[in-house]
């Protein structure tokens, strides 16, 4: 094995991810060198001295071989060039699964939220994973209970991509509960992890690992987000990195999407309804905008304000002469001749032996 | 009766609101001489002849009196200054009601939304109006069913002010299903119009109604609206007049909510979800900022990296040793008893004969 992979599969045991101190060391002397010396442990680098005394990467590869894992280094054709534009990109990644990951988080959006979501935020988690990915975009999430589950479901439901990017070690599905959906998307999309096999998820890896999820894609989506929820740090990851942040409204009545009101009060996150808004905010300007949300349009939408006031002076239930309807419009006699002949065109006016009457319409709504 | 309240009496009869061409000459030459012209109805204003030949402000002024309605005008010590700031004023207001009009709106919060609303949106808005009015907040709506009767009596169950504008006469409560909650209104806050009293609403006059709705408040909240609701067309006369617009999110799977979401996505309208946002987004800087929405602190929220490190590598089921806790951590020996003693001081861990274990604390959610 090439000197530089061995170094980053060595690495990504003994420290932890996003260390800034060897951050720092692998990009200015390089993996190989780095790792020499945090093996040689001098100076604050003997705080790594204990994980080194036990240190196998054989092995850990071995495990990796077992579950069909295979390693991802910088310079790899399968090496996302996304992540080489976040503040602290991961030493390697641990890979299970036959997409191509680069080819696969191409086009991805993070799909992320609560563990403990309502009935509402897993169904909307649900149809916009699957809306997303029958658009042929990849939904990336952390394989937890709640929104990320319901969206990897979503996806997997429509055949579609979907990426499960865990916190501890590839080979251990985590949460147990959700073993089985794991292994779906392993069979179907992609499991990856940056932390070698072996290593448990911890709560400091947790963090590290949203700054995956939200530095693979071209945008992270809350879904559904208590106050505290982690999926907020996700946001402040994407934040950090340059992506554009969507967050799904609920009830204000609902501790469940107070996180998504409060990152959209603090603009950090811009509002989306749907699959489409979705797409316009991560995707391609031009190719994927999407239109504003509009009402069906009704004939009396753009009148004239000289239009408006003669049709509003003509009643529904009577017919009534064209003076009465001067009268009542308070424009001149010819002017409000030639309105009601405009109106007439537009079906929104029916005249009967010289006299005036509204057509029936959907009924407008004034709010 | 001075010559300028008669004039504008006059006008707010003949006229329609927001006529621009009359505007421009109640600015230029005054609303005496602007009515004089009117009256003599040469070229354009020809138009207006049929409802001159009509016209009988003596009698305008009578039906006013006989529902205790009376007459404000600028100059007026009850006329609301902020008026002056819309692009296009009333001529005059008539007003039901014992409170005293400029002193009630000066700080006043318009609540509005789609006449159909459902359960969310009326208790939401009955619970916003209820806590604005609570905390001296003047509450101004439309008196349509829908959200506005739910802000209006949820301004009137606390005992508090609250202002139904009228787009018809001041006489005439309309809709007539609410006859009984306007009266309530004209007992307790005010009843205003700014079309003579005889007016019939017209469709037009809503829309006019709506910019009053807007201008005579400090901002204007918008609690459910469908992607049509006129409540829109208020929103539209709030940016006019550089009034801030505050939106309430619902369900994105509630046609109801399609209004509000499309108005925080075009950036015309601010989040808000309680009172306390409401009042930070239209209430004097400082006096009435809102804190950001926060869940609470834990004694782990706030720790340094390597603490959050050295927690990590503490078990909750049993006690370990410092050794198995400095392995784990990845951090010098010194460096974690250091540590150890912070978390212990903040009730994290527990030492006991010369072993570590985490103490119970509430669960953290990771999202």
């Amino acid at each position: 094995m090439e000197p530089d992979r061995f170094a980053r599969a060595a690495l990504s045991r003994v420290v932890e991810p996003a260390d800034g101190e060897v951050h720092g060391l692998v990009a200015t002397v390089g993996a190989v060198e780095a790792f020499e010396r945090v093996r040689a442990g001098a100076g604050t680098l003997a705080r790594f001295r204990p994980r080194v005394a036990v240190l196998d990467t054989e092995r850990d590869l071995d495990i990796a071989a077992k579950v069909g894992a295979r390693l991802v280094v910088p310079g790899d054709p399968e090496w996302p060039e996304r992540l080489d534009t976040i503040p602290v990109p991961p030493w390697c990644l641990w890979v299970r699964g036959r997409l191509d990951l680069a080819e696969t988080v191409e086009r991805s959006v993070a799909v992320v939220g609560s563990r403990t979501a309502t009935t509402y935020g897993e169904q909307l988690a649900t149809e916009l994973a699957g809306g997303l990915a029958r658009r042929g975009w990849t939904v990336v999430s952390g394989a937890a209970f709640g929104i990320d589950g319901a969206a990897h479901r979503g996806a997997l439901a429509v055949d579609g991509a979907t990426i499960a990017v865990l916190a501890g070690g590839v080979e251990r599905p985590y949460p147990s509960g959700h073993a089985a959906l794991i292994s779906r998307i392993a069979a179907d999309g992609l499991v990856i992890a940056e932390v070698a096999p072996g290593s448990a998820p911890m709560k400091s890896r947790f963090l590290a690992r949203n700054r995956l999820i939200a530095g693979l894609t071209r945008g992270t989506i809350v879904v559904e987000a208590d106050l505290r929820s982690g999926s907020r740090n996700t946001v402040t990851h994407a934040v950090a990195a340059c992506r554009p942040v969507g967050a799904v409204p609920g009830p204000v009545t609902s501790m469940m999407s107070a996180g998504c009101h409060e990152e959209l009060r603090n603009g950090r996150a811009v509002l989306v309804t749907s699959v489409d808004e979705v797409i316009d905010l991560v995707g391609d300007l031009g190719d994927d905008a999407a239109e504003p949300a509009r009402g069906p349009v009704r004939p009396d939408d753009n009148l004239s304000p000289v239009d408006a006031a003669v049709l509003d002076a003509v009643p529904f239930r009577s017919a009534v002469p064209l003076d009465d309807i001067v009268r009542s419009a308070a424009h001149a006699s010819l002017t409000v001749r030639a309105a009601l002949g405009r109106l007439e065109r537009l079906g929104l006016v029916t005249e009967s032996a010289g006299t005036w009457r509204k057509r029936a319409q959907r009924k407008p709504r004034a709010g």
